[in-house]
């Protein structure tokens, strides 16, 4: 079967269904997102054998801003049960796709069901299934075999993206033994690379043998998301030597990746205060040729466990403003413990309203209609259409029902001295 | 008594104990404290009465961003006593200053118990307790004396700063009748003081006797908060003719007020999308002399409902980066009810998020150090250090209890696949 790109690159373009949904949708020139999805400034995560199973999104610049919801059990806690209530609550809520991240013994059976249930793309990281071939030993005996046959197997299965740390390279992580940084490696899948590295005195893998992961890759046409094992984990190490470097090399990939037909993004950061935001954005879009740029976060402070949903909107909504795509969500978990259902739910709701934001601050029309309509219906008292347009309609009416708002009308706030309501009787 | 700004014009400017302090707290100049407060740059609500009653705070460009709570019962809601455990809540989870908004029958005896108990700054808007001499009659019967009468009386209860929509005019009001924006007038002040121009054909009594309302609070060294009347209250709306038009006008009564030695701020928007943030911000320190700009949010988007401390910390950090002073806190039952405690304190956590970013985008060295104390006790697993240090340690607690996390040192996000603790073993 023909990925994406090669569709693209070829005359049978017009007739992809693909490409009509996105750009119908998204209200573009189909010529447009064909010749971004040719240069990779455009992907639609799908494996070819998920056609009319998934969602189809494209992510892009350009595009409506999409967000990224990550479920998973860890060996700590929870199992298939919750990991399913939390699937289904991030595709009520409105993620874009979802993310499997289990780690553990469960890791298999767990992702074996987001694949099966879910209605919109679903990406995974395959090391961490892989790391059960060597359950009992040490990371280091992990093989290339168990890597790239896990990511083959899981393309089998309907993964439709798959992370993968091929950045983080020998050099580097060898450096930041002498030349350490305040919070090291942070990202899991990097940290797991970097211990492998260090322990055989190798390459990694992903690196070393990028070709193979490419046309394992297009075999299914699975999107590579080129995760960022150097992503800073506080305040202090955002974009430093480490970070950039890895961006550098992650843009490198990008080349041979769009070249060889897989559609591919570029993870981001991570802990970077505000004022260094735009910064990063500039320089992923000028390594990584126009990447679509997928953030975590960023969080623009340290001190908010508890709350890094909200610090992470926070930089969301600004990366989205200055060019990221694609936003994966935090929860009020982070830093802490393991999500639950309403962490999972609170953070989805967080990370689209940066999404939205960031679009409406981009200008995009829907966003923009959508905001007066609401505005309007506020306006008229209108509370079931306020409801219906807001960002969860679940939550406004469980307040409006538990404080006696608007059994006359107006809200508990003002009461009879509401604004609204007095300049609405002087018209 | 000398008032602030009399002592910073006169010689006895290097004895006054709260230039000592505040420049002290904010490692600054002194001198250069004194500067800006001749200037009218800094602003340091305390009424004459209340020394030694109240936590000293500066607001203004180079100080930390401050952030103020919104307490209060309204018509339909709340009492006594759920206002009393707000206005606690709000002290002990960090608010700078509070504002009581009481309007209605328990206005008068809300205040009175915030200005006796509050150990921070306390703001009101004097014109909702002026109502409750008309009472039962319409707002048209307020008179000059009435709102005159109750800014002198609030003065000596001991109210540090006001909220006065001065720069509300009948021109601009009478205008928005023909040439209507989305929103209309969405200050709830702003709502009683046009309804009163319209029905009574006149001038704002607070413009067309600015210099009686200067003598007030003179006489308290009450600070005078300029109220932006005319804020939009729709993405739709900001930066347009209305918003600009008052701010020009609060410009002007700002320099009138620091020529009379009054203490002034300016007020500001709203709702105001993410890409127009910075324009507002400049516009303000131009039109007013660099004041301390204090915002309400903003708002980056408007379909939010039941999310918009979120919404406003987005808006809020960005504004803060950007040269705004003064967060007013928005909560999750913002444009829905009465916020509840949970509401408050909610609110009052996502503002300080906000507060908290700018501040280390504006590269403010304590906190810089904040965040690189807590990410180094999240390297070396110190949970205890990690909850002293963050925004809410109560609710770090909570979490930690709650899920089981840190039984064996890691969290349950990732258990034994820790990458910090992987990383660490390696060094």
């Amino acid at each position: 079967m023909a990925t994406l790109i090669d569709i693209a690159r070829s005359n049978e373009a017009n007739q992809n269904e693909i490409i009509e949904k996105v750009s119908s949708f998204e209200e573009i020139d189909k010529n447009i997102f064909i010749e971004k999805i040719k240069k990779g400034e455009y992907v639609v995560p799908l494996n070819i054998k998920n056609k009319n199973k998934r969602k189809i999104i494209g992510i892009g610049d350009g595009l409506t801003t999409k967000v990224n919801v990550n479920i998973g059990a860890s060996p700590k806690l929870s199992g298939l049960e919750l990991e399913r209530k939390k699937l289904h609550s991030a595709i009520k809520y409105g993620a874009d796709a979802v993310m499997d991240l289990s780690i553990g013994n469960k890791a298999s059976e767990v992702r074996k069901m987001v694949i099966e249930e879910s209605t919109v793309p679903v990406g995974t990281v395959p090391i961490y299934e892989a790391l059960n071939n060597v359950k009992g030993k040490g990371v280091e005996y992990l093989t290339k075999e168990n890597l790239f046959d896990t990511v083959e197997k899981q393309g089998e299965e309907g993964v439709d993206f798959v992370t993968i740390h091929a950045g983080v390279l020998f050099e580097d992580v060898y450096k930041m033994k002498s030349n350490p940084r305040l919070a090291g490696i942070v990202s899991r899948g990097g940290a797991i690379t970097a211990e492998w590295m260090l322990k055989n005195k190798k390459e990694n893998p992903f690196f070393e043998y990028f070709d193979d992961l490419l046309k394992i890759l297009k075999k299914y046409d699975m999107a590579l998301s080129l995760g960022d094992g150097m992503r800073p984990g506080a305040i202090k190490d955002a974009t430093d030597y480490y970070q950039i470097e890895e961006l550098k090399i992650l843009g490198k990939l990008f080349k041979k990746a769009n070249e060889f037909g897989v559609q591919t993004m570029i993870e981001g950061p991570g802990h970077i205060p505000l004022n260094q935001i735009e910064k990063n954005i500039k320089l992923e879009k000028e390594y990584c040729y126009n990447a679509p740029f997928y953030v975590l976060g960023p969080l623009v402070t340290d001190i908010a466990p508890g709350y890094d949903h909200i610090t992470a909107a926070i930089g969301g909504a600004l990366a989205g403003y200055y060019g990221a795509n694609f936003l994966c969500f935090v929860t009020p978990a982070e830093h802490l413990h393991l999500p639950d259902e309403k962490d999972t739910i609170d953070g989805l709701i967080a990370t689209k309203i940066a999404a939205n934001a960031s679009d409406i601050a981009k200008g995009n029309k829907k966003a923009i209609k959508r905001a007066e309509e609401i505005s309007l219906a506020r306006k008229n008292f209108d509370w079931e259409k306020q409801k219906a347009l807001s960002i969860n309609p679940d939550e406004v009416e469980r307040r409006l029902k538990l404080k006696g708002v608007a059994e006359d009308g107006v809200c508990t706030m003002c009461g009879e001295f509401c604004s609204m309501k007095r300049m609405n009787s002087l018209n």
